[in-house]
């Protein structure tokens, strides 16, 4: 065998998210793209914010004498002042230009994470549904994936996590607002979760970490306050990026940030730095370091993506699609009126839908519909939500 | 203990590199950093060429509506078709887009094609002298390098690769132009590598990969020409990025160039685009894939290097250094007069000159100085070269 057995694996495992893109491109070849209603991936629609653009403009008319060399490799000095700011007057808490490290997207900064804390056989608990790429960013550096259920309304279970802990325990991994649920995890629950934390470094002597992936942290809906983390844990890395925000993810730009009050915290930031460089990413990319640097407190324009999540919600709930209604994000995670979501997903298919089974986030019946595009995708595709519920007698249940 | 127990290793195996920085950084404070002559990093003085800038300024000027989304994380189709169409010229092979996969950086390439290559416990050959973050790369996917040595001008060395193969060898890793020696492997001798791999690859019932790190490809003196390894083995793989030829390396856009006659190539390239994705590049940054696209035949002007290298090689040379003349990249690497490598770097630091000693790079004895500086960096450190190998009676040997 040529490749990777691991990989390989991988990828066989993967064959049926690659069997339903096939299907999805064919149906695009048949009926025209513009008369397929592609939910499938969360790739933002909405345009960067016009500071942005303006922000590349300048430094393309005035070019900084040396602005795509290297830098060190935790990113330009002034763009971790500013963002250190930013989180100081967030969270009141005094952090410093070294505890944040620019990263290629929030994707690398997880891997970056992980291969500055697991060893071999380290476990990571993630409530679960999940971004089911958490899995390969754990496995990637050795460690362990262990999964625990969330409630029905995929808040967090306190309880689950409590029984997922164990001696090989090292990190809980959260993601708020939620990838696929677009669910908001409440501050009782982040105070409740660092308690726990406090009591299972305790009981196991040793720091167990709170990650928490950020990256749709600035698209909230419905006036919702996302509490903050940090404030309830001390042994908490926030990873975000602005993909999302500042609708930017091809450019993989993004950043960890230290909770100022890490133990051992030199030593952390020092492993991190080290993972950033050896894992291959080296720095994250120049220009947009400097782009992003001015633009904390910017960002597309929320309310578009608030309009589409009501439209939708509203529309599909009418229908008889039982739906949490999501407070952040841009997904929506139905349930599925049969047990298969694959098949229901099939389904959806036949009216010229594309949306991933609920299996591609590790719980079965139920499906992730990705709104993050236009306003008219959504109302053209509502008939075929409609004809599927009627199929399925879902409004009579 | 908080950190990784392999970071924290690596950590206090490269103290002393963090200890030579620290001290460099103190004589910048005490003597100003221009009185610093600071060659221990290769970052690039050149500005990218005039065509980069003016490209930049066109899609800032007129921005591309999505420009800064996720595409196929291979990358641009338009991108990598012209890249390929560059690679088929240059090497008269049949590569087409799906030969191209647009990566972070080279760094980036290299962890992507051991990710998707290694299992647990492969060897991957490398001749030394070499960079030695390959080593943390290998070792990312849980392979093992295995370091074999080159002939005393740092050419390669046929039989010492050929006693460096074994049951586990999966990879040979070359890199040329070299750093840190600055050599460029003839055609001769990929011949003779092919035809050894070719042997190899038969003799263990397996295919043996050959990856060549071309970082440097564009940087190439006295009218050399470098060979193409694609020509002399199948199963080769090129890393290479836009960091040196168009002195981008803060933006980190490379790609790898998958030899159209690899055997089992769509599962070797899903492999690829996989471990791209799941180690968090997801894809390489938008807008330098459109910037770099159209550059592929330019590059910052190559004679500044020559010049740099002619004076500092026909100087250092007649103060009595013992230096193979490099033929491409931005290094020299003398001999030390002494076998510490590390008090000779102190001796040079004593001068207010930094280098890095041989063994950063898996040899004793020698140092590596890298000249992508200004000429006058280099003309002000020559009496301080001096007045260290007259200390030495370098001359006198």
């Amino acid at each position: 065998m040529a490749i990777s057995e691991r990989v390989k694996n991988a990828l066989e495992g993967a064959s049926w998210v690659r069997r339903m893109f096939e299907q999805g491109e064919e149906l695009k070849k048949l009926y025209g793209e513009e008369n397929v209603y592609d939910f499938s991936l969360g790739n933002p629609n909405l345009e960067p914010p016009a500071s942005l653009k303006k922000a590349l403009k300048a430094l393309a008319d005035e070019p900084i004498a040396g602005m795509h060399r290297y830098m060190p490799n935790n990113g330009y000095v002034e763009t971790r002042k500013v963002i250190a700011q930013y989180l100081a007057e967030e969270s009141g808490l005094p952090f410093e230009e070294k505890h944040v490290v620019m990263t290629v997207g929030a994707a690398g900064g997880l891997n970056v994470i992980f291969k500055a804390l697991l060893d071999d056989g380290d476990e990571v608990i993630v409530p679960s549904p999940y971004f089911m790429e958490f899995k390969s960013y754990i496995e990637n550096s050795r460690g362990q994936i262990r999964l625990v259920e969330t409630n029905k309304d995929f808040s967090l279970n306190l309880k689950e996590i409590e029984k997922g802990f164990g001696e090989k325990t090292k990190v809980v991994l959260i993601n708020s607002p939620n990838n696929p649920t677009g669910v908001v995890y409440k501050r009782e629950a982040l105070e409740e979760l660092g308690t726990l934390l406090k009591k299972k470094s305790q009981e196991f002597k040793k720091t167990i970490y709170l990650i928490t992936d950020e990256a749709y942290r600035r698209i909230v809906f419905d006036q919702v306050k996302l509490p903050i983390a940090f404030q309830y844990y001390p042994h908490t890395i926030r990873v975000t990026s602005h993909s999302k925000d500042l609708s930017l993810p091809g450019e993989r730009i993004g950043y960890i940030a230290i909770n100022p009050s890490c133990e051992e915290i030199d030593e952390l930031i020092a492993a991190i730095v080290f993972a950033n460089r050896t894992l291959g990413f080296v720095n994250a990319p120049a220009l947009m370091q400097r782009l992003v640097a001015p633009l904390q407190r910017n960002s597309v324009n929320i309310r578009e993506y608030e309009e589409k999540r009501d439209l939708f919600y509203n529309s599909l709930s009418s229908y008889g699609y039982n739906i949490v209604k999501p407070e952040g994000a841009f997904y929506l995670f139905p349930k599925a009126p049969i047990e298969d979501d694959v098949a229901f997903v099939k389904e959806l298919q036949s009216k010229r839908i594309l949306t991933v089974p609920g299996r591609g986030f590790g719980k079965n019946g139920y499906f992730r519909i990705a709104y993050a595009v236009d306003m008219k995708t959504i109302e053209k595709s509502l008939p075929g939500f409609k004809e599927v519920a009627e199929k399925f007698a879902m409004g009579k249940r």
